[in-house]
């Protein structure tokens, strides 16, 4: 694989996002800049800034030329940006007369930024469909499933019953706010960058603030008002949301790899991989996969998050670190998406693993719910003391509970407690709520 | 000092904040958990679901009593949570006949995570007031210089003029959208948990939704209509923006310390720190403290989000990771503010040094000004050799730019270009405008 | 609990380390700081630097003085170091005459570090010694089930028989190279430093390179031969190495909770913890905590690694992330040690349950060595389709794939494939050369 | 660019690193993992577990054949590794009857693993001749202005004097460390994985251990005498190692953007980088860069730490995040390396401007030196107050400190205290003690 397997052809089909990785490739970081030189003249023309035929010239330039990238990489090799060798390479291809207009008074940090911006923008609105799709289809699974009871587990030790249904709502409810989250960073991201070579505009002339303004309109951005080249918290608050996302994605591939385990399997996945050696093997690999993006993107954040420490007016030991962080982070993100709909997409609960997982251990899974019925009858306390040595009499004698209990407690109303269904609590509740959020949610794209 | 400076008497004054310290002490956590504890009393007798006597019995002792940390180490060293020990405690200083009510359906994490928000409420309300006021004095200090020119730095070499105002504002501004942050962040925090052992509320009863509903009422926090066990995404979500406002306070920490350098100084600090052995030492040490608190807040974010990772129902090797981190970036980031505030207490910038600095290198500071100034009378890519080459003569001659330049272009009305104030920008309008912004933020508790 | 659970009373049975925790108290690194002095100004007065009987008096009093921590607080809030402070105190329990020598000619920074190495020295005896008392008994619980079959697993699904002594072996084995790792860490960390205020030693005068030695042997540590202010590798090497001890530590914890999962359980642990509610909770404390300081420890090195990047001469954005980091990780690694100690006390297999986990899924774990047996006869990709084909059909049916196999291969032999002793391979073999090589590990102290 | 701009020609020049990126590409992994099938096969055919025909004529075409990355894309979507699609692709080149005897008895990690110690052998001596020239040039730097005096800096603040040639000789320090740590760590590192699908060695027949010795001498590696699927230690010990050395280099580039700050500099860049925007600026390109990948590489490390934390006998989990983090580390360092040499080059010192700066604000520097001269007659505390006081009134009064000296202290003999030659201490020694250090290393490859 090249420097990461993202960028590898081989892995593009473990790894790769093609519809996002059309926005990182080196051409489209080009076609972006151009797009913002090109609303910039055309801005600019408009304003008297720069001569109005210039401005038309260098527009519709901006829309047709083809830079090659590696004819850059000299430019970026002196300059550690690609705009000066970029605005070179365009003004050779107009004619004298306007090139002299290219990137007026900008510096390179307001056409990477801005480029990057439109990008982004792009890159938000793919991750928010596939993040409702995803909701939404958990939420079917979550509904279907509401009131099959299964284990719930904590610290790995069965627990107390849950649904099946609730656990799917439980991976389905955080991308809902998730989705709160990417509406609120939107306008504080997708906004143009024009503030000049310090950010005071001063080379932007005196209708710096209107050219500002019509840059954002001919770009479809938010006017930000002012300068944000050394406020990165925008950069670092979407490299925390794309944390979260993967994160809250990682949980439920953690789930999927435990509830896979073989031996205790209570799912099956529609997809799964095999071994090399061992033909038995169907691995869950796109649960791992969730698992080892959310640990990746949450360590590429450190860099993200302490790349706010921006030096003065501008600062490229912060800024690089940027470059070299947030288009993982974006393309890691997506691929995560995409994994987690694969990884549901024929997903089944196995319904007769999971009633004889609460079986399992002669039932103990029901202990908490015979401590409280015994607590009609005693002090919570003794029933729960009474209970803990009727789970211990079960683990050594290999007896199952429910005989233990209704033998010692003859008198008891204990049918209900070792009926899993009875016992699931608002579990379906949830489930049934989570499902009519998520169909509630706009249609994607 | 012990595992942390923040916990030494040593470093008190460096590093201590002791409004939010009292938040993060044993007995507070204690007296948070009895808190909650009591509320769910009162709410579980209200809803029926235990005496009423009972449970104001619990309710008022949750008020009263005292419990030694200590005495519950041995029940934490058992089952990783002080619940267990806690109620053991609370139940033997209650009357038997109520005692057995303590704690009914909850789980650990109910309480613990409860206990947690209530004081992270008032870490937020201590954290936002210091932000309020934080942006304010900045807010002044960049309206009192907003037209005092200095000149601005890119990749650590002078770039062009902008005002001290400007700068200061830069400071501020990301302040301003960071309280934004937190307003749309509090609802998702301030949640109670009540679930239960595995989020389904079953030990809770019928009544559990209603319960729910009147602890968050009790104890004036939102009610998150359900469970949040497994979704860490809230606890996550505080560390991403408490990394943010240390990223930008470091980022303000970061400009002090090179704005105060021996040598190239333009401000004076109000109060700065002695060497054991140089009498002559004024280190910026409160500046260089937030460039370290926000190194070291990414660091502990990268295991906060990781710990999103939480698997099945409840997972200690996620929950304990917040354990370790969360409470120490909650103080570190107080420890920020505050001495973000005292860094900016007698913070004076030196209007002679800005201009001088101005002046070094021979003014080259003034070459985009010149270059733009040029292009009235010729093509702008040639105006910019043509004032590269003039630097370069600068450099080699140790000439002043503005002489050669004058010399060079006798017809050119370069006097204005060579005037800082008149190469302002936007930076004095931008000052102002953070300082009419600050301003209009609700005066701090 | 305080700014983290190491400082707190009530946590410390969960996540206290009484034994280290004695290094890294205030008053320790007070006593420690004193004894540098004290070290120091013995080898000046050998040099002639200082007068013998101020040499004599101060070296006598550095053992005997108690400084009262938060007597320092203020000059730390003042100079950022407690070392001003420290010797104006120390020189005020002194005759004038000879308080004057005190600290004469370093620097804060000499003394800070030395302090902190000579804790380091007895922190690193201390976890050399667990190191090696963990791997011995690993070695004896290797040793005593090398034979013992039990399922590998790769991406949690059943691969093929392995033992469990070759799975404790493995838990064992970085263990012993991590003995390596410090004793090559050692010399480079176990030195004094004493360069004075940048690094040159000018102060300390004509015979600072006597002094240093002297000083090095006086407190038994290596001398550098020079300064090491802004090389702070050998802190981060420190930290790297905590970061691997607590990685592979954390490997066997999170086996274990995989181990311990109930439903599937394959070992015992001998002490494990209980819930607040659920009384048949049997949770595997120790091997979550093993897995929390794995990542935590981790998410501290990024700080810790990040501060090597050491400004000039002396940089208090990067030392400050020292002191936040390195107690606290060295804190976890010497808990995660006795963690790890106590988890693996009175492990025991349940050597039933691993075969009956051997037999789930109708055998397959037998997959790959069938297809090994049958590539006697046909081609191996041929065969390995023909056991695949079988094990589809061990799952449509629940057949078992011994049965499958016999039937469709009368003539094979086939009773060595399905007997996992027979299928250990190099395990047994394995864990008995890690008992060994973990017996001859010098007794620990 | 795209995923990241390692791999982008854009950016090829500024990030790049082609020497070593031609050992991680797609078309260099799958050669390097068809050595290691080639060489499993030779090994297997002299122990007799294969035909010896079979295996000669797999070893032959495992270094002809060509299989396009490409085309193993489908197959790593389906089992996450290339392994099996390369066996399959492999055979596909291969008479049937030798086809069935690749990849025999081996797991997919024993061929991945090994491919890629293959490569790592290659960039670990790429490194380390790299170490060793730039450790050379800084030593030859380091002699010659062994005594050049320039300020040193602490906290930013002038300190005492230093001389450029030891501020040089402390970046080569770390270096040459480093070089002997890369020594500990190859024997660790550069072993053959060859223990099949769990480590057990089973499927590789009885004479597994024998075949994994041949491997070994086959491709001149270490033999591990066994498995080490789940230590991932030397992995994470080779990413410590990567991180200290971009942090050493990171330091040095750290000290260049502030020793190059325009008005205060005292070096001149070799090579400097142009703006798109100011004609004037020549930006510390390089060092910049030196800091951003410091920073980066140690945020990467964090997830390959964590991947430490490895699940039973194989964790995709944990193995991924290896694939998206230890590539990137080693082509950041071998670009810090290259970027490292490229800004020494042609670095030089500028005296008249070390001079200066040493006589700014009033000569303080000599603060301290005059503090230890005036001790000669009263003690040293009243000899620091009085210089303080002395300081104070040249700040105020804008005199110099050595002019207030000598009219307070007319008897002293302060000439020496004055002379920055005479106050260097072990400056110059160090500097050439590096510089020898630095010539016997051996001469690179």
């Amino acid at each position: 694989m090249p420097a990461t397997p993202l960028d590898s052809a081989t892995y593009s089909s473990l790894l790769g996002d093609a519809e996002l990785a059309r926005l990182f490739t080196d051409a489209a970081e080009i076609r972006a800049m151009l797009l913002v030189e090109g609303a910039l003249a055309r801005a600019q023309g408009e304003a008297g800034t720069i001569p109005e035929t210039a401005a038309r010239a260098i527009h519709r330039a901006s829309l047709e030329v083809w830079i090659d990238p590696a004819e850059l990489a000299d430019g970026v090799g002196q300059s550690a940006v690609p705009v000066p060798a970029l605005a070179s390479a365009f003004r050779a291809q107009l004619p004298p007369e306007h090139a002299a207009f290219v990137h007026w008074g900008a510096t390179s940090q307001d056409i990477v930024d801005t480029a990057l911006v439109l990008r982004l923008r792009q890159a938000a609105g793919i991750m928010e469909d596939r993040l409702i799709k995803l909701a939404k289809t958990l939420g079917e699974l979550a509904e279907a499933h509401a009131d099959l009871p299964m284990a719930a587990r904590t610290y790995g030790q069965v627990a107390v019953p849950t649904s099946f249904g609730a656990v799917v709502a439980s991976w389905a409810s955080p991308l809902l706010v998730h989705l709160e989250r990417l509406a609120a960073l939107r306008p504080r991201l997708l906004r143009v960058s024009l503030s000049g070579a310090a950010g005071t505009s001063s080379a932007l002339g005196s209708s710096a603030s209107e050219v500002r303004w019509l840059v954002a309109q001919g770009l479809d951005l938010a006017d930000p008002g002012g300068t944000w080249h050394t406020d990165r918290s925008p950069m670092a608050d979407l490299a925390g949301w794309l944390t979260l996302v993967t994160g809250s994605l990682g949980k439920m591939g953690l789930d999927l790899t435990l509830m896979t385990r073989s031996g205790d399997a209570v799912v099956r996945l529609g997809s799964s991989g095999g071994s090399s050696t061992m033909p038995q093997k169907t691995n869950p690999v796109l649960p791992s996969l969730l698992v080892a993006i959310a640990r990746q993107v949450a360590s590429l954040n450190a860099g993200m998050q302490a790349a706010v420490v921006h030096a003065e007016q501008r600062d490229a030991t912060a800024w690089f670190v940027e470059w070299m962080s947030l288009p993982q982070m974006v393309l890691l993100t997506g691929r995560a998406l995409t994994a987690g709909a694969q990884a549901i997409e024929g997903l089944t609960p196995d319904a007769d693993a999971m009633a004889q997982q609460m079986q399992s251990s002669g039932g103990v899974i029901f202990a908490e719910a015979l401590s409280f019925a015994l607590s009609a009858t005693m002090p919570r306390p003794e029933a729960q003391v009474a209970v803990k040595r009727l789970c211990e009499e079960a683990a050594a004698t290999g007896s199952r509970l429910e005989d233990l209990a209704v033998r010692s407690h003859p008198d008891g109303d204990l049918a209900k407690v070792f009926d899993p269904r009875e016992m699931l609590g608002c579990a379906p509740e949830e489930a049934r709520a989570l499902a009519a959020a998520a169909r509630d949610l706009r249609q994607a794209g």
